[in-house]
């Protein structure tokens, strides 16, 4: 029988925490005269109520944690947060019915970003902020999870990063102080973000919301029109800034605050991500030039603020990238599968798989040539471990086939290939917007039918949880015990 | 340094035979009355006189073939093959340029079936029934190399086989015995359909050339409409069981031959094919007359034929299938993938992949809940060596970054999204038609830019080689020696 205690005092924990998050737009729409704010302080009333209840009835008798548990807990960690942060979509003036209002907070609590409102530019402020701030914890939650769990249940290779956290750094070895220390970076450079948005111009409401989304890779923005509603090169370089650093290894970050700059910059995981970053962004800027689409500043402005915002599963737009040709378009598609590196808030199958790809693929052309030899593949000036290379093999698998089967059950549900095939593709890495009219850069998800918004929130989770972590709970023999 | 002379002998007599099969067409186009009969009297003339140069020139002061030698001879087989297969589009009163020759040839030869020929109908008889020689020639060629060359160089797991074909099955244990075997079933099969087809109505010549190009899954036809033309269920359905056969493993006929027709029954790709079959096509009968696209009879029909024809690579069209919507166009894509058996006429990923790949995913779910459990992947009842999942793996990814990178090539030469995407899986995959206007069931790659013809047929070589066979030319190690 599996124990359920520790698995719903964990996930009270995590709701009263939730409660907590939904006073601070209650205060914004109590301040700013909008009537919204009794709908964040009664979701947070429940949310608190039913968090506190379930931490008091569970709080004892049990030890530690399965590995059942742990994948059980994870699981649940993020669909319950999805469930109760869709409270205030339900109730708040938006009107959202409970589909909607379960894809945005999905949307939001994954970083992925996609939206189903319209009309961002009138919305209520707490409203605004929430999505900022669901999508602001999902980060935080993300990294927490990279280097706490999902090293430990080994998922997609995931364990290549438990050497590194817990035992190449003796100066840090404990999970909690990693994590407060990565909680620290992240805070601070939240608000490093923010200050700088708001001297470039935005509001300090605007500054706020955008670095909470920049920093969280999460895209969510406070106009339909994005950050194009800025009109300010400034303030698209600077996002670019900060969406590449909240895409790299919150680890080095720490590693950099203890004097060791070095580590970041010879870790191959961060070279390998700005070197795929330079190339896409050079391609793409050279082929809106070639094609006379754009002059030379602007072209390689558009193409690194929309390269940078697909490839890190921020989402932003600044322009409607899909216009801009076949090559473009097969380009931003592609960079949709890649993400950033592991440990970051970044979803996509990351630069590290790639890697151990990479170096596992030139490893078998070499045996094929010399078959009795001995090769290994290098992470990381390190050999890669069997297991790791066959999981994160495993997981290039699944990403794909799971892709496959979300672009099939898209186009059942009556999308068009093109919305079917790039919805599919952003909701699993967690990217946002698609390609084409409706789910492009310039459109919204809003009148897609329920089953599509359904999937596609499945999809989101799939993706966040690294895939395996949700499989596991489909094997009948997680059931079986 | 590399010895060229068993290469360059090997090459010889494939040109020898090559012009051997350029006489057929040369007799037709005579009996005919047609002025082609030329062309093909001197292509074959100055093929065979290369050839035989080239086996005379190098025929002693070599044994045996070295891996290197293995891989180089593979790789220029196709190329070579393909360029003096060419020789008769260039010079045929169809004048086509270089380009469009090589392309031609190259679909050919590896049974792909894009065409770049408009107004077959009226094309004469030597140019049809040459193309009809090149699939069928390649068709053979291709399983003999899955069942003598592949296995022995270790390509993609392709070493699962070489246990079968030359250990378990000890009746038959020469090599040479296998592909004469194999060679007898190909030609009967080939004999039964262009008889069948004959007596469901189409002329004698029609019925020899979809014979051929049914049986190496190849795609070409004779007519402008592929096999809408005959308008007739009977042919459909027949030309459907002639795909299956031709996608099964040759191996296994041999088996049945000698009345171990449990053996085919048994094999588990032969079954897992059926099923995926089975499942594809019911879902897209389904959705045809779900959608209201088609009457119940009819949806299967059609539905059968196309997704047979597009999920063995062949590559026949009875309907504009990439206006049934985005759930058959998502299904199309993704069986484009799939392919059929090893060891059969089929390209693609291959179903056997597609078991390793489940079953070492299945196995590393299992081990996420018990870390200390020991599971093994099963293919066909036995156990999957970790070499051989690993290069499965390995191939897998390959396949997918290698359509990725000649998506976005053909992106770049100013092919639209869905014809770069469409295009670049029909070409690596070796189906023939890619999706949209331009070169889906309906369309032709005749308007396609020069450098996306070449692109394409880089990527068929690719596709037909197993990826490894060619990349491997392309590591610094294989010509450092």
């Amino acid at each position: 029988m599996l124990e359920f205690r520790p698995v719903i005092f964990v996930l009270g924990t995590l709701l009263s925490i939730l409660a907590l998050a939904m006073v601070i737009p209650a205060i914004v729409d109590a301040l700013s005269g909008h009537p919204d704010w009794e709908v964040f302080t009664a979701a947070a009333a429940t949310t608190l109520f039913i968090g506190v209840s379930m931490m008091l009835t569970t709080r004892s008798g049990w030890r530690g944690f399965s590995l059942r548990q742990a994948f059980l807990m994870t699981n649940l960690a993020w669909l319950v947060i999805a469930l109760f942060g869709s409270l205030p979509f339900l109730y708040s003036q938006l009107n959202l019915d409970f589909t909607d209002a379960f894809f945005e907070s999905m949307s939001g609590i994954t970083t992925t970003g996609a939206t189903v409102i319209v009309g961002l530019d009138q919305a209520p402020p707490g409203i605004l902020l929430w999505r900022a701030v669901l999508q602001w914890l999902g980060g935080i939650g993300i990294i927490v999870m990279a280097v706490a769990v999902l090293p430990i249940l080994q998922v997609g290779g995931m364990q290549l990063f438990r050497v590194e956290a817990f035992e190449a750094d003796k100066v840090l070895p404990r999970a909690a102080q990693i994590a407060g220390g990565i909680s620290v970076v992240y805070v601070a450079l939240t608000a490093v973000a923010a200050i700088t948005l708001w001297i470039l111009g935005m509001t300090g409401f605007e500054a706020i919301a955008h670095a909470m989304t920049s920093i969280a890779t999460g895209g969510f923005s406070t106009s339909d029109r994005s950050i194009a509603n800025f009109e300010s090169a400034a303030i698209d370089w600077a996002i670019c800034v900060f969406m590449i650093l909240g895409s790299l290894p919150f680890v080095l970050y720490l590693r950099a605050a203890r004097g060791n700059f070095r580590a970041v910059l010879r870790d191959s995981q961060v070279r390998w991500f700005l070197s795929i970053i330079v190339l896409s962004v050079g391609l793409v800027a050279f082929w809106l030039w070639m094609e006379r689409i754009m002059e030379g500043g602007a072209a390689l402005r558009y193409a690194a603020f929309n390269a940078i915002s697909i490839m890190t599963g921020t989402g932003y737009a600044t322009a409607a990238f899909d216009d801009w040709g076949g090559f473009a378009m097969a380009i931003m598609f592609v960079l949709m599968f890649v993400g950033g590196c592991a440990g970051s808030t970044t979803c996509g199958i990351k630069i590290f798989r790639f890697q151990v790809l990479h170096a596992t693929a030139v490893t078998q052309l070499k045996r094929l040539l010399h078959p009795r030899g001995v090769f290994f593949p290098y992470y990381n000036r390190r050999p890669i471990p069997e297991a790791v290379s066959a999981s994160v093999m495993g997981f290039f698998f699944l990403f794909v086939g799971c892709f496959g089967f979300l672009a099939m059950g898209l186009g059942f549900m009556g999308l068009d290939f093109i919305t079917a095939v790039s919805g599919a593709a952003s909701a699993i890495a967690n990217v946002g917007p698609g390609l084409g009219e409706i789910i492009g850069p310039a459109g919204t998800y809003k009148t897609l039918p329920d089953g599509a918004k359904w999937l596609l929130a499945a999809g989101m989770l799939l993706g966040r949880l690294e895939l395996f972590t949700v499989l596991v709970l489909l094997t009948p023999g997680f059931w079986r015990g």
